[in-house]
């Protein structure tokens, strides 16, 4: 991302200051051989860095020093890659960003193990906090952190149910997705000083702009262009996978071309192309593009609306509106 | 166990007072389903609660409020059964205390994701200690909960090890089982309101009890009386299990004693009498029984050592003497 943060440090400053910070506070033993090994190689895939950025942007713009947070916000991204490492095993995923997952180059039990260590290693990173900000950040970080274990759960339970409801899909990527770019902002306006009712409305800021990017994300899964989208387009198609646009034309399907779509998702051998062109096509039938971009703007209008009942000024705001729109106007 | 806590509150009290809470602290939500109903099975599996019973005893003799130690306690057995359901699936055991692990009773991925939020339950249940004890504790729990996993690790890497030195052993068993009991008296003690060098101390006491009691677990495995045991003896010898009694033995052994060790362990079919049998006497030859209960009893000394360099008088020292020797002095 090469924006301009117009208010105070930028975005590139901030994220050049947390990944010195991933190298300083990931210096873990080398013994036991095999414990801490999976998780630089993890931490050090990469990735969009988005959850430590929202942390450290929220404190920064509360004028609070944006180095105090620099270990909550390591200590979300540590969370956040304890979730894919075990989330990998679970849906045992070969690939990550493109290089073999912690369970495939290693083996299970290392990513069992070396994932629970993470859990606990971002949990210390709290250790340094000041008593108040502490006990509310510890409050804030367990309750996101359980309702990212719902959401996977409840991802699981959706892969053996044959009825899912759109209102449950939406909760489970809310739990599983959302919850945390909210708690992301949570605890970095906590370090930054912000009253608690701006703390809240972060929150809901930032888990409605999770939603909004997910169901995003479902829809460049299928209507993306392959190069911007970063993966091969049809992918949730050819997994079956229960995303919103499946849920939604199924619901407004005539039972004919439900019966269709029903079919295609229960062969176990197919032509993927033809695949992914079929179940396109009924997607277009039903107009479902625009429906999934409705309901994305909704979410999205929400958060604004959310942003704009903080106490924040337009100049505070302004990086916090750069950032969510570069998430949700991605190039599709 | 019916003993008599001539100090304060009887073991039985704090024990039913614990239960009452697990009841009462365990009480999570029924979706998504499949997430909460594997912790509440493996919390009822029971076991002796022994690390929860430490920290109320803690608390207890240093005239603290032992109710304001019960979601700690239950913090530390929550902590404590993750790892089991962790370690269960690790170590592929499909049972436990006779009843079907969680993994085999469910499947793998419930394993680990129940297990996951375990270990952020077991931390929510601190978040209502008051600011300068939560810090303690908070600080504590984490080097505890680290080493444990530290110790998980090394004792899957020893499997593997042809070699492993005794030192290294003893570092294993202190980590992975000892480190929690001690952790267990310094958090009931911080609860209490103990000085820092007494919380020390006690943790240095409940460390070297943990370790002569793994000591002891090691021996009566071989040499214990099966009713009185509670497992199969000769188990570890089956499962070519490296403890103590195998590598001090093979330290000592002549060369051809310690060919006929390795070729037993080495062989994929046997008679499992006569390799536990064979095995037992060259245990014998070199006295380890001896030498082994040397080793648990220099560890014992050491624990009741640390005991009297706290502040304690005899008369609050006597529970924790109590509890020791039960723990320690087993019918073998």
């Amino acid at each position: 991302m090469e924006m301009i943060n117009t208010y105070t440090r930028s975005f590139d400053e901030l994220r050049e200051a947390f990944e010195l910070s991933i190298e300083k506070f990931t210096d873990f033993p080398e013994s036991p051989k095999g414990l801490n090994e999976p998780i630089k190689y993890i931490m050090e895939i990469g990735g969009k860095r988005i959850r430590p950025l929202l942390v450290l942007l929220a404190c920064d713009i509360y004028k609070g020093e944006f180095q105090e947070a620099l270990k909550p916000a390591l200590a979300i991204e540590m969370f956040h890659n304890f979730t894919l490492m075990h989330d990998d095993i679970m849906d045992e995923a070969p690939l990550r960003r493109g290089v073999p997952t912690v369970h495939n180059k290693y083996n299970v039990n290392t990513a069992i193990l070396s994932g629970d260590v993470m859990l606990i290693y971002a949990y210390r990173l709290l250790e340094g906090l000041s008593g108040d900000k502490f006990k509310k950040i510890f409050d804030v970080f367990n309750e996101a952190a359980i309702k990212v274990c719902e959401g996977q759960q409840f991802d699981m339970n959706f892969e053996d149910e044959t009825e899912v409801e759109i209102e449950a899909y939406l909760k489970m990527i809310e739990l599983k997705t959302a919850v945390l770019l909210g708690c992301s902002l949570q605890v970095g306006a906590i370090v930054g000083g912000a009253s608690n009712e701006d703390v809240n409305k972060l929150y809901e800021f930032g888990k409605n702009v999770g939603v909004a990017f997910q169901l995003q994300d479902d829809i460049l899964d299928t209507f993306g262009d392959e190069k911007s989208f970063g993966k091969q387009i049809g992918g949730d198609i050819l997994q079956n996978k229960k995303t919103y646009l499946l849920l939604k034309t199924r619901e407004l399907a005539s039972e004919e071309d439900r019966a269709v779509i029903d079919d295609w998702f229960s062969r176990e051998e197919f032509d993927p192309k033809e695949k992914i062109a079929t179940i396109t096509e009924i997607y277009n039938k039903y107009n479902i593009l625009d429906l999934g971009n409705d309901l994305k703007h909704q979410y999205t209008e929400q958060a604004f609306t959310d942003l704009n009942e903080t106490s924040l000024s337009d100049a505070q705001k302004e990086p916090l509106n750069q950032i969510a729109n570069k998430l949700l106007k991605r190039v599709s």
